[in-house]
């Protein structure tokens, strides 16, 4: 019987981590301290974005299929129900920081966002439906690798706890769900061609977040050019001279 | 603020029901002690078929939509959790029954039991999120029209409780359920319109069902007459000369 | 090599026909000459509300599927194309028959009618693909059948040409598109099982427009006895004591 | 009156291609002739894949709204039409460089190539109904751009003109979509926020085809070095040493 193999996922995924966080401007900035809440509210933002959308995408995997197994439907809307509401955290963090938003459906998504979004619907509504596990396997595992920015971002910004709720409350959160996704991998995880497309789907989408990442610092960097007409509610004084 | 007002849908359940089983050949059947077990599986076979497909479009409302109440999309992915799997205990009533169906992917419904999933993919994909509750309100609540018919068929067919596990186990989940789509209905029903809606989906998903039995009863009229191909597996001494 | 008897499908036809025809109540009312403008101002509105979405169910059946035949592809999208405004003809001819309707957005179609249009978008979405051929089949060639009911309703109610738009330009359209259809299912018909498939959704939709027919009748006598409060554009005058 | 400034569309346009054509190696590769017939066919392999959806999203713009003015969905399906099949050229190109494919259904595209695909989809989905005329804008006039590449490719690996048949075959069709294209941006781009849709997704959608060159460039270094396991197909004598 196949046994997909979990350390060869996570090898995978220290590769692409270390790919994502060695070249990514973002990363390299936060760890220099060259950076200001303007940026923090920026990449709030489009946290919001896509967080969002996580809720439907899981469940969508659970509705297009009549012939899922009835523990992985149910593990979908199960996941899909701890999911919502979550994309609040990430406004009411912004709020905390004394940002006032505009209406929020007046705010689109960077162009890398949305592309995330439309991946993660794509994959969740047609191919294996067993392949948005990918998807998880790395997003309830992600604090591994990003705390030590999120604590040098804290720091740096001198960021209280409740405006950093979004990221104290799903790293413990994913705890728990992280065990649930590498159940359902050991689970349903059939065949060579299963691991593999969830093993795409990881890969695929970590890179998109990690393209995400870029897409803010870039706009990040009109922003302090004066370039960007993106965020007209980032008072002046929220941005270095 | 609009409140719902549940009796009025209550009136209007009575008297659509009154109109269904007076009218029903195959309840006149079931009351007249004129039907055999061969009934009893067609008719468990449709339950199978639309049954299989509410979990799908129960969860459908939850994922069309961005900009529900968190509580309503929470509420359409917990009841289509607990609705996964319940086909199954149709099917195994049948099998307790001592018949041996074929593969059940080879088993289509009858049209009329297509029609109504149909329109419950229809009403839960667009239209108004809220419309589904309209057809939860009948079927979370049907044993107390149903019950009779049920005893009958049973005190007539002598069947056993694991020949009724359908029924049995739903008419105890369901008196929870009902509650919460009550609950559902006083929360997310804001006006006249939606109102409307509700009692549309309510009213209109009930008489598709009426004519599901209507179909299974003419279908059953063939089976006697020999004229019907659709069950090759009904064998010969299930049904009376 | 399999191929499609058309005259079977013919035969089929034939006996729904008459079985609704002989029993509609609508159908009946019309030859006896008991009708009057507001009746076929409420049938012209149900014809627009499922006309409109024609196109969109159409087109869906090429859109759904990967692996079709590029001729029966290019003929989906073709038909849809032909499809398109076809409904504005019903409103023009109500119109032309002054009457003035509310906004359209706020006309809803009776329930019978969106039976069969959430029947005719689930067999387009899913199952046999080329099944759909099965509602054009009757459709398109439907003049044979009604023909008769029309020339009466037309000189029973004195009606122009221009307000029988709807009518007139589908029986010379449908012409050319019956043939079309007739090829597309002698071409791609491959088996017994799509023949049924087919047979199955030219059954089914044709009912369902029976159905459609009844429940304009139903509504009408409703109208007549000044319960119906779907129409308040209809005016005094245009419904006799 | 809105009108829609095409001269913008068009700076933007070339700001970006120059943007991606400086940076893509794949194209550096092609001009310092430094390629082999096996990277024209992983090129070819990935237009096949994307190209084939391009009828389907296309047309979904066409099905997914009943509110759209009727030449702009006769628009969607004609031209969904007139793109069917057009993956088939592709394939072709490839057989008659007398490389033998396995069956196309096992192949799957470059994960990039899979992102170009569900941003498509999505775009196309939802959002502004008229936003996927950005990726047409550049897409059927691309060739102002791209001719100089084709010709370098096609002269330093001899390619005849059956082996490039895609390219040759699109470059004329593409001229007249590209007029309709325009028609209906001048046409139906009603406000600043349409223009800044369309734009969005023109540039998003050239972008990601960007990201399938790099792709497939870095994908090619992995065969050239023995490290890629995708093209068992592609004969070692078809690789430079």
């Amino acid at each position: 019987m196949y046994k997909a193999d979990l350390n060869q996922l996570d090898l995978i995924l220290e590769s692409v981590w270390n790919e994502i966080l060695s070249q990514s401007k973002l990363v390299q900035a936060i760890f220099k301290g060259d950076i200001c809440k303007a940026l923090f509210v920026m990449y709030m933002l489009e946290t919001y974005h896509y967080t969002k959308h996580n809720t439907k995408n899981q469940a969508l995997v659970g509705v297009r299929n009549l012939t899922l197994p009835h523990r992985y439907t149910s593990y979908c809307f199960k996941h899909a129900r701890e999911e919502i509401g979550h994309e609040d955290m990430a406004l009411r963090d912004i709020a905390n920081l004394d940002f006032v938003l505009p209406e929020i459906k007046n705010l689109k998504p960077l162009p890398a966002t949305e592309v995330l979004i439309a991946y993660l619907y794509w994959i969740s509504f047609q191919g294996n439906p067993i392949q948005r596990l990918g998807y998880s396997y790395w997003a309830e595992s992600c604090y591994h690798y990003i705390n030590p920015i999120i604590q040098k971002l804290s720091s740096v910004l001198k960021l209280k706890e409740d405006q950093l709720s979004f990221f104290i409350a799903h790293s413990s959160i994913d705890e728990k769900h992280f065990k649930e996704v590498a159940d359902m991998i050991l689970s349903f995880c059939y065949s060579e061609q299963d691991f593999q497309d969830i093993t795409r789907v990881m890969e695929t989408s970590l890179r998109l977040t990690g393209q995400m990442l870029d897409n803010v610092y870039h706009e990040y960097q009109k922003v302090l050019q004066g370039k960007s007409n993106l965020y007209p509610f980032l008072s002046k004084q929220s941005i270095p001279a």
